[in-house]
């Protein structure tokens, strides 16, 4: 049974992240701030405050005393989603490699660095920052990579399947094209929603095509060529950057027994500790751009939240018990797995017009959303 | 003597503003970031991260238990450079009100909130940060009140002069138009260079008209209405008000036992943390921005250089002296009167047009200076 103090501890834990998002919807609101200047703040978020975040947590992390049952279970939720989500795009005529994408970052990408890591600390103490610092590594070094090729792969088969259907074009050709068509925004958690930047670029992908037709008629060389493109776009994100260095060096400091010298860690720090105020706020002045807080209407929305706080937390829940996970260990999985949507989720799906309102509706919907369900869970889970 | 380890301390203390400033730097200089979307940033510190900062300083600063001689040594030191430069504007004919604010600045309002703390910190302890705070309290509760009616003075005095030079119009409709034209910009700290925001207002600035005269031909109640305008400005400046609400609640706070919730504590932390690192880095990108570094020219420029790091110090010193400070407590004095100009006086200048290209080669040299200079003023201290 959880008592009326560590309840309010929680509480505690999760008021100034929506304090700060407060603030920048109000800034928005009240006009205290342009919407380029809302974007130069987003923009030193993404470049500078987040992969600092990632790289202090990321290096500070000892990657030979990780909890590996742990990790396994949330491989596994993931894994098992994906799966699941792969073999319905194949049997069912309504699914599409654009669905599972959509449907996969909904149910098991949660918040985990900005509102997990507090928010986990409130309930669980430090031992869950520790938890939740071991699935950052993998969402970052492996999660979102494969979520930024999956989109790249869908929007070189558009590019082809349009190619296609007009004549035999070689494929470089067409990959040239498509590198100039869709350069990721590396430096945006929030994109700026004024801007016309994506108004030219593949206004047909509301409608992807079915991934199977495509997949049988792209050849070797471009498969292996989007495959270049993609590891070299992925590279220029500099949260993604920041997770392979902090990794490299966690895995050398841990085996020599070195610490980052403190004038380092300090630098690292006086920008990093900006960036759960900075990237909350910069939540807020998003919400308050959107002419919508649902934009896909009413049914998809239930959709989305259902995935993001049914079926992600229930298949974290199953796949932590089949790994033998219980106590604080079991609770703390699956309550991370009940956060809201993270951002850069949204930020993909807008860079590659891939279900972005949907999206939209769930870092909105959920973020309001997960401040009772978290705290719900959080006392189910202690009864 | 100063060891070699306690000297790194400081360099490892110094070392993340001097890199958080040059990533700011960078930041323009490879056009990462736009002039608006800077423009964004600073705003975001002088609306939000700077003020709660000062407020959460200032509100956990115990006032029944300050150091009333450390405070004496700074008051003494400010007072007598002030009483000192209005004797000389009164007996030189070089002199005037706007020499002698912009000296008076120069010589006495170090960057104590975001340089002062952190450095003082690494070379003299923690003991130190309690002593910057009282000397922030001041600073915010009085000095720059006192430089802000300063300005306010000289801009009623310009528009009246001019006024008086034309026919005899009513103080209170001059007032008004000065209340137009003068709009304190109480959202930066950086002010944005490329921006014509001042370009109109006083080009008559450059040589301001002796204060004496003008003071003599100003009626009691135009005085009177400077002082409310003044005052209704200053309230405007969200610096100077969390400074107030600061002070007030310490007052009650320390008198009742009582403390902050944790709840709002961290709630505004989420944000003033921010401050620092996003200070500097506006700085950086401030200095990016200008032309050039030197802007007032050479001799100028070294009469700055010598009321920041010789003229302010040496006050400091006699002035502890004469007070009986000694040991650590005259160090910190001496060390943070050493440190470099506040960006704010800066901002005041260029608001109300005095003298804005010696505050602005002020801050940009003295930032750079100050690294050798406090070093070595913190050596030659500890000999």
């Amino acid at each position: 049974m959880i008592s009326k103090s560590s309840l309010y501890h929680v509480v505690e834990a999760m008021a100034p992240l929506y304090v700060a998002m407060g603030l920048g919807y109000a800034s928005v609101r009240f006009r205290a701030f342009t919407p380029e200047q809302c974007a130069g703040i987003n923009h030193f978020v993404a470049l500078f405050a987040m992969p600092l975040l990632i790289f202090r947590m990321i290096s500070s992390n000892d990657p030979y005393a990780m909890n590996l049952r742990f990790i396994a279970a949330d491989t596994i939720q993931k894994a098992a989603i994906l799966a699941a989500l792969a073999l319905w795009a194949r049997l069912s005529a309504r699914g599409s490699l654009a669905w599972v994408v959509t449907l996969f970052s909904l149910a098991t990408l949660p918040n985990t660095i900005i509102m997990g890591v507090p928010i986990l600390r409130g309930m669980y103490g430090s031992m869950s920052s520790t938890l939740m610092v071991q699935i950052v590594v993998l969402q970052f070094a492996f999660w979102y990579v494969l979520v930024v090729f999956l989109f790249e792969y869908m929007a070189a088969q558009r590019v082809l399947v349009a190619k296609q259907q007009q004549a035999a074009a070689p494929a470089a050709v067409v990959l040239t094209v498509l590198d100039g068509d869709q350069q990721i925004n590396a430096s945006a958690v929030v994109p700026v929603t004024e801007g016309d930047r994506d108004a030219d670029t593949n206004t047909e992908a509301a409608t992807p095509p079915p991934p199977a037709d495509a997949a049988a008629s792209m050849t070797a060389p471009s498969v292996k060529l989007i495959l270049l493109m993609a590891a070299k776009k992925i590279l220029k994100i500099p949260s993604i950057h920041a997770s392979m260095l902090g990794l490299v060096w966690s895995f050398i400091a841990y085996r020599e027994g070195i610490k980052l010298p403190s004038i380092i860690d300090d630098s690292v720090a006086i920008i990093s500790v900006s960036a759960t105020g900075l990237a909350t706020f910069s939540v807020g002045t998003f919400m308050a751009q959107q002419s919508r807080f649902i934009s896909c209407g009413y049914s998809v929305a239930s959709l989305a939240m259902a995935m993001r706080f049914l079926v992600g937390p229930a298949v974290m829940a199953a796949s932590s018990l089949a790994v033998g996970l219980h106590g604080d260990l079991l609770h703390v999985g699956i309550v991370q797995a009940a956060l809201p949507l993270a951002v850069i989720s949204f930020v993909y799906a807008k860079e590659y017009n891939v279900h972005a309102e949907i999206m939209s509706t769930g870092v909105i919907v959920g973020t309001f959303a997960s401040f009772p369900i978290t705290i719900i869970y959080y006392i189910l889970l202690g009864l």
